[in-house]
């Protein structure tokens, strides 16, 4: 869904920019970082914001990384949100902090280590998973493309690292609340407000009591980023009806005529709708 | 698609175990392993088989592992081949050796030994990944549901083990034969007749030389494993039309506007397309 997004009209562009341009270099106007993040986006709080956050998020636009953001580079950056992959694109930017193109471990890690994310939970920069993209003396670049599947998997490979630190004795059980801690850090862009107010609920249930197995925690995590395909299988047993009931078993034949969904997803996904709305039907869940 | 499968007829059930069972015990008829695997199901060779071979998938249907198929046993069989994730039940009943419902980490090895892929790759028993779901010190069993997504992630884990050993230098790079190789040992059972006789040349052209990144291998095996979300994506865009030609772009925004396929995976698909039918576009690929 949803249509192409129309380039911003040339002379509004440029009447927003000098608005907020509030450097002046032999007549070209020039937004600050402060300029763009905090008056132009208004991304932080204009009182207490970390100058650091905002000399990062203000180089994904600063292509040319002189501190300064000129008219075409924030042209240029208006164009890339137009791209189908500007979410990729932009988190390339982001990390690519010399702006020569590719992005080195150096450069992913200096971003890292400024998020929230890492202070929580820090990653292990030396983990095997960091070798095979950065090479094991982690001397190799990362193109954009490359770079956005490393990104992908980086999330699959952050709640691993969760999960592994969270089991501090190795037994392949973590707590209910390491779970929900682990899944609301590091996942939180796939649970809906439901789900993640239910997570506890949801694992007690499944796991019949005060933890969470491995299995168990790699199949929830495989059934969030593989939504479009459980809607998919289950209108495939609806013929297209988005409100009919479907059993446990003609989701499970249907799924496994089209799919690898493994049968500890299915049991998760009629758990979840069970807990969501006490039936044992997945109809409006998805 | 498909419809379920019904029970076969109780009388002609009975029949066919009575014409293959050769052994008689106090009346009652038993298939030896031999009867079931070589002259029922015809699956090997029946003048030259590994005996091995033949007791360990005899094991599958004969549950009480006393060495001989009793009639409720070759019917138990039967019913379990007419449930939707019937071969996940029978892999789970071939590693679950002592037949007592879980699968020790023992138990696992001792199938995985025998089997041709782990003499052509041999998987490290000690990494990480098995610990996460055997437990540090290997103890711990593991259900029919967790074995399902544990033989799920196993066939991931497998192919980056086979990349790892293959990148003898850590460069994060393979060679195109050892792409080849890996994918048609280790994921055959994804690749259509089409795609596995044109992996180097499509490898090639994507990559512009010798070798085949982490990456790219990674974004490959992905794309493979998500072939209904790309159909969906397909379909989505030419609005349920199943021939019309689509560009990457338009491909590209339907993709990212439903789910998280990235553009490296988005670049393959189309590559594949270019080598596969010599055009640019998705068509009828998928």
């Amino acid at each position: 869904g949803g249509g192409f997004l129309r380039r911003a009209n040339e002379g509004s562009l440029h009447e927003i920019f000098n608005r907020y341009a509030t450097v002046n270099k032999n007549g070209e106007k020039f937004m600050t970082a402060e300029d763009f993040v905090i008056k132009y986006l208004k991304l932080l709080d204009d009182q207490n914001y970390n100058k650091d956050t905002v000399k990062l998020l203000a180089a994904i636009v600063d292509t040319s990384k002189d501190g300064l953001i000129s008219y075409p580079e924030f042209q240029a950056f208006e164009g890339l949100l137009c791209f189908p992959d500007a979410l990729y694109k932009t988190a390339f930017q982001l990390f690519d902090t010399n702006g020569n193109g590719m992005v080195s471990f150096s450069e992913f890690v200096e971003v890292m280590k400024k998020t929230e994310l890492h202070r929580k939970i820090p990653f292990n920069m030396d983990s095997p998973f960091i070798q095979l993209y950065f090479g094991k003396d982690k001397s190799r670049v990362v193109s954009y493309n490359e770079f956005s599947q490393f990104l992908h998997d980086f999330h699959e490979e952050y709640a691993i690292e969760g999960f592994r630190r969270a089991d501090t004795n190795g037994s392949g059980f973590i707590s209910l609340s390491a779970f929900q801690e682990i899944m609301t850090s590091i996942k939180s862009h796939l649970l809906t407000k439901q789900v993640q107010s239910h997570l506890i609920e949801a694992a007690t249930i499944s796991q019949g009591g005060s933890r969470v197995s491995f299995p168990y925690f790699i199949a929830f995590n495989s059934l969030l980023n593989n939504m479009e395909l459980v809607k998919r299988i289950y209108l495939n047993v609806t013929n297209g009806h988005r409100t009919q009931e479907v059993s446990k078993e003609e989701f499970m034949h249907s799924a496994q005529a089209m799919s690898q969904m493994t049968p500890l997803e299915v049991d998760i996904l009629f758990q979840l709708c069970d807990v969501l709305h006490q039936t044992g039907y997945v109809s409006d869940f998805i």
